[in-house]
């Protein structure tokens, strides 16, 4: 499976892209799109929908997932993130992919095991994972941490037992056969 | 001049094309884009988008005019707001339509003369002055109205008197030559 998780922002917004099969993560690529303060907010808007776009026809991700907004105290930082929210929504739905969204606080409790762990904390967490040594943003790391986030949480869904007929089911090697 | 105007909302999209030139308003065309409840965000994102590029794309107007984001003191509404607001500001910027925005009370005021009017007032003139006898929405008349203060204001702008010589071009009628 395929994930890209975005961390939409009308000053940097940031994706990151990784494949999730048998339990493993596979890094696929991840950056920061950075809006210019010259650029008035449709043009912004405009930069952010054509390069998101550009990435999901280029790497094909099974899901598009995106992190709940921040809210701010400041109307107008909400309504910001809003607008790049917006777009990137838009941009799973026209090109036809499921579009799921994670808190930040959920994410972090998924990767580091903490809901109030830090930036940094989540950073160091998906570079060890991912085996990635170069500096990065937050805004990086954050994108790539929600796309993780998707596939534990789903992970966790999926093996959930709920009765003894699927336990048997997913653990034929548990069996004692006599 | 062909001006759009657009009242976004995730529940109901207002807009509204009219035409201004020597003075005088022409009623083009105007309607509602209703989002059924079925649909999840995305979904509804990707429908406003599509209708509002097609509007655009059959009527070419010269300037699309947004209705500033009404505040609402619920976080989860106004990041509504701005995820529909993001997307009218990308249909213009995608259709490189420069787009501008007024505050409610900048329309109110423009149109009726008073910037607390009721959307009763509002819907009252903007159908006498264009000359419309039939039922609508406010989200209808409120995009007409975003519109028409569009026109005005900068009907406003360009007859600004700065001096005496811009007098004289823009009267020569009322000059008295000897």
């Amino acid at each position: 499976m395929k994930i890209i998780g975005i961390d939409p922002g009308t000053n940097f917004t940031g994706y990151g892209i990784l494949s999730f099969e048998n339990n493993e993560f596979k890094y696929t690529n991840s950056g920061v799109i950075a809006l210019s303060k010259n650029f008035n907010m449709p043009e912004r808007l405009k930069i952010i929908y054509s390069e998101l776009n550009n990435i999901i026809k280029t790497h094909k991700p099974d899901v598009v997932v995106i992190e709940t907004a921040f809210y701010d105290k400041n109307v107008q930082s909400t309504l910001k993130i809003g607008y790049a929210r917006g777009v990137a929504m838009l941009v799973s739905a026209n090109n036809n992919i499921l579009a799921e969204e994670y808190s930040p606080r959920e994410i972090k409790k998924a990767v580091v095991g903490n809901g109030s762990a830090s930036k940094q904390q989540v950073q160091y967490m998906i570079k060890s994972t991912l085996g990635l040594k170069r500096k990065m943003k937050f805004d990086e790391s954050d994108s790539l941490a929600v796309a993780m986030c998707y596939a534990l949480r789903n992970k966790t869904k999926k093996n959930k037992i709920k009765n003894w007929k699927s336990f048997v089911q997913q653990n034929p090697d548990r069996i004692v056969k006599q």
